[in-house]
């Protein structure tokens, strides 16, 4: 009545455990540091296949079910958050691709990131609009026999750095409230222009400037479906899961290093190690156990999600990012606290783990969002626009 | 990645269900309000075969694996707390024998629950010890051929009502902190005397007066299991583990309440009813969450439950009563808030949830226990009288 | 820069120290089982000047200024929850006189207390209808010269034992959200009929069944100031700040129990005291702070309570109700968990002051409406619906 | 019986606002960015008064009384953390002069300040040992007439920029545990080494590194006190209560900004700005509550440390800096998850308050040694070795 993993997800998890720790921990730092994309770590990530950690078997990748793709993102976010972070945006995209690309699409798509390591992005915030809401102020309409974007979005991760970057439009002249239309835009395209700045808090490495999109013509082969299509296929909402598998690896980094913190200082005029202080025996213990309960509560979101609707996988996501948002505030918080002075130090990780999880927890549904999902599907309250509001 | 219940698990969960609905729910207001034993409850609980529910199959019972006992526990406690509480304080007992029994001992006392509905009680607990802590000073020693036992017991539950009282003694003249004889006592011994009256918050029904023992003399196929054996099993340390499936249970109906008041009830001057307020969104998703994640815990600890030894039951055990008490206290609190003036009424059961899951959750081992052992589990810092403290 | 005493407000103070522990204190556990009438501590108030706390001093009565009155609630909770809750339900009705009264009244009304030591009570709560939501279902309308008042009221506190019931009514066929008419009926009218019964989680001396009111004529001069006039005047909003203050003494006394408790309980195997457990220090030091920012705020409100128009007093009341809500829940909840299974007990006060206070924190407003309050008062966002729904 | 301000204490406050106003907070982002000492805005302290806040009239300066200097404290923190954290140690230092210096230690040292704009440095901390442990392994010893220092310091605020460090030191041969003597050392001595980098979460501009002091002479009236007399003044227990009115005043800032901006802000789809979510209004109100019970309960300690002993004084700073820091971080992650994405970017002050103030908090007393305190207080446990502790 476990968890039971199955012994290719172990080997997986194991995998993803040592690319973290040998090459995604190592430069964490220095990415945090200079606020510069992780070249190499996407290299590390390539070469070791995840990457491809959503692209069907089929195309080559590894076609993960969604219970052992959070469990990668829980192990490599152990590693470094900007990397896991754009790995997991780049991978949404993937999804996306698989449930709503043409053949010929993903002929054409799947090889660029399993033979040639591409990285594809995915823009959906605007300014002035509420985190989540997909359907925005960024237009595609008709022309020519193809599309034409303008716009301006907002956290445009890896812009500069991807390959393509899948754009949430709203598709001109249609109102419906599920008017979403995903196009994938080159990343040369001379309608992109990078009009913001990014020197922020935490997820240093994953470079989310604004960006405005001015007369961007694209073919329409550029289009994933048809409007409405990507809201229904639930697939966004996989963003928010992820999140929360993001999250736990974080908090379990920063958790790891109070325990061995603990185990192995001691400070006068204690008599012994600050593992046998009862008090930080305590505290410890919370935060073991609120970690504990998000990382079940995620797993148990990834193993319904096959079965689940778009309106249920927004409540399961929700169930998963409220835990593991709140769990990872707590730990990281709690990490400074017990590690004390030093750990505001930079040449220690974990005051880049605190500002990381706080940075990342901003990343939609908020928290407040979630509980709303989650209350309103306990108490049956019905809203249309709910699932609209949080595609992610 | 999910839980996964068998089809008999399924079955058996759904029985219980319907007998907590059906026979032990229209009762407990009741046996609360006299603070009397639920008789006719027990009685069910026999018919529908719940008395033998640790009772192995070879004897008759339905001999449940771990897991599927919390479960069991956790459906009965949605009808009544004492009566589920009594149930398992029985079964733990049963555990005992099946674990430190003779096959004579098992050919005499399984036949009692199975064929004549007897029940069996457990007193640990003594004054001016500490909760948890089995080894006290009620102390067996041997006489003619036989055992005499002599102290105080506290919260002897089922006093006068149960079949046999399985009293934690300390063997006469044994130092081992690790001292802890378990032995029978028959209900109609005249060496046993109740000084107590049961008066209390909550677990009216469960009516646990102060015992004294004197001069109690037992013949040798009385005890269980040698000194020492009894700690080592690791069978005591259900008794934590069932609390919790108790206090999830417990919480979970008071849950049901709150949702089912909120989308029932509406007051000017508001326009929808009280499940279309946006606090009570977020109030009703926090109790969802808390006892999700307390309920995920319960059932990996039960997971995990037959491949531990002694020393992981006991963190087991805590891990999964930390998290139910915590969540517990937190959803009948909220439970009481949300549903206002009312709730405060006896004709609800909301009251009577919020005064059982508080007294209940006193049960050995505290919240602060609890923490304590996780915290120097996690830190591998060793407390070898820990197991001897908390034997449940 | 301390909250100063007064030397006038130390010997009050003190006073009523000596009633509670002396009268009240004493008499409060079977008043609580028996869920009846103080009648004895009623008239010890009444015989220590206490009953006229609010009656102006030119009437004979105390006619304390609110930081004086709150203190002196504060003091009389920690020995009878009930006892001072009627207290202060009496007290604001001679509040409502003294605002609202012609001297007609004054002359007529504050001797029945002050020389007779009758019991006011005042009656808002309806069916249906939320919490504090004074203007209601009760209609007053004139008939013959005099008025006739028809309608059922909730949580008739001290039906039956008060002298005259201070009714909240809608004057007919006025349309304004602050149609509030307040009303004196007398004890012995014919037009009265206790409807429900009471046995309740606490607050059990309150004594507050259901009460309807059919064709109940009143003279004119029963009626005090003009519809409307009684919520401008923020005389009503005393009764949150008050229950905020009768909240900090039983807290209080909750946590003095548990100080005193552990500094004389000793549990083997401890080798000291529990007050020399390094969890017991931090979770009582948790409550000394909870219970000391609440009444900071309590004495800052009061404080702020003669220079405030109703919309401040609705934020003061708000804001102290609110902490004082929070920090009594807590102690007292807490106070059941340190002190152990034997809080459980009646014949300890422990879980009578942890019934009480999770049954007075339910007056309105709660503290979610409470939170609301503040909140838009700190955000400027007006609600002209408001103060008519929080009048108390 | 609320918090009066005289006359004079509000022309102060505002003086103090002014100045952080105008002064301060246009160069706090820049400070924080360069991780560079605030000159600038120390100059600016000078000009106005505030260096000499601590220093007597009767030498120049203004000599304030406790509610008065934290008051001034926490309007400056809005402006910068800091330059108030320097502002704030230099004071402290300025005190043990007031106690403890002689006429012409204060002669010489006092017109530093006033006349010249010096600053002085404090030096406690040091390597493997708990913060706020003031005796350590920094030893002064006799020689030639006068002192020579040896030892290694952590945390040295202000290294290389104030113009004397009060060092701490324990007196060599002497056994005491309260045995601290402390010595002013000047900026240019050669035995001076700076040995380690400031590059950390918070707290930028203090610039605290390392720093080692070898065979570091000094003259005897360099001496502040004697040994032993430091801790019986009480003097350096200052620390933790000016800390609790920074973070206050830090908190106090990041709400405003927390107000101000969901006044001003509308997000698509919602029909107003998010002061109109009833989500935000509560979690804005819980900030307002969290950080009012603090003030209030610094306020009172701070009125009360005037008639405090030192161990008294120990209890009253633990109790403000508790619930300061509780308060504080509450406050600025929450302004960050309100605030949303744009909280993350460095050209909003959000980000940089709350690592300010997450870093501000590892002062000493931490809030679990605040709570022993506090608690060991409360319970009547003597513990000898405390104050020794906790000196600051």
């Amino acid at each position: 009545m476990d968890f039971v993993r199955t012994r290719a997800q172990q080997a997986l998890i194991e995998r993803a455990a040592a690319v973290a720790r040998e090459a995604l921990a190592p430069r964490a730092g220095e990415y945090d540091r200079m606020g510069g994309y992780p070249w190499e770590s996407w290299h590390d990530l390539w070469q070791q296949g995840f990457l491809a950690v959503a692209v069907p078997t089929a195309y080559g990748g590894l076609g993960l079910d969604m219970p052992s793709y959070v469990m990668v993102l829980e192990q490599l976010a152990q590693g470094c958050t900007s990397t896991t972070m754009t790995l997991h945006m780049h991978s949404v995209v993937q999804m996306y691709i698989d449930v709503l690309g043409t053949p010929a699409q993903k002929t054409r798509f799947y090889p660029e990131v399993v033979e040639e390591g591409k990285l594809f992005g995915s823009w959906g915030s605007e300014p002035d609009r509420r985190g989540g809401a997909s359907v925005g102020g960024t237009v595609i309409a008709p022309l020519d026999g193809g599309y034409v974007i303008d716009g301006e979005k907002h956290f445009c991760t890896m812009a500069g750095a991807a390959h393509r970057y899948m754009v949430h439009c709203a598709m001109d002249g249609l109102a419906s409230p599920y008017n979403l239309q995903l196009a994938l835009v080159p990343h040369d395209h001379p309608g992109l222009k990078i009009t913001g700045e990014w020197d922020t808090l935490g997820m240093r490495a994953t470079v989310s400037p604004s960006v405005t999109l001015s007369a961007c013509d694209v073919p329409g082969d550029a289009l994933l479906g048809r409007p409405g299509e990507s809201l229904a296929s639930g697939v966004g909402l996989a963003f928010g899961l992820g999140y929360a598998a993001i999250y736990v690896g974080v908090a379990q980094r920063a958790l790891d290093f109070t325990i061995h913190f603990c185990k192995t200082h001691r400070f006068e005029p204690d008599p012994q190690s600050r593992a046998h202080d009862p008090i930080v025996q305590h505290r410890v213990a919370e935060m073991v156990m609120a970690l504990e309960g998000a990382r079940l509560v995620l797993y148990q979101s990834a193993g319904g999600w096959p079965e689940a609707d778009a309106v249920q996988r927004a409540v399961l996501a929700a169930r998963a990012k409220y835990m593991a948002t709140e769990a990872a505030l707590m730990v990281t918080s709690r990490t400074v606290q017990i590690v004390g002075g030093r750990s505001a130090h930079r040449r220690y990780p974990v005051e880049r783990l605190f500002r990381d999880v706080r940075t990342a927890t901003l990343m939609p549904p908020s928290g407040d969002r979630a509980l709303e999902l989650i209350g309103k599907a306990t108490l049956d309250v019905r809203d249309h626009g709910l699932l609209a509001r949080h595609a992610g």
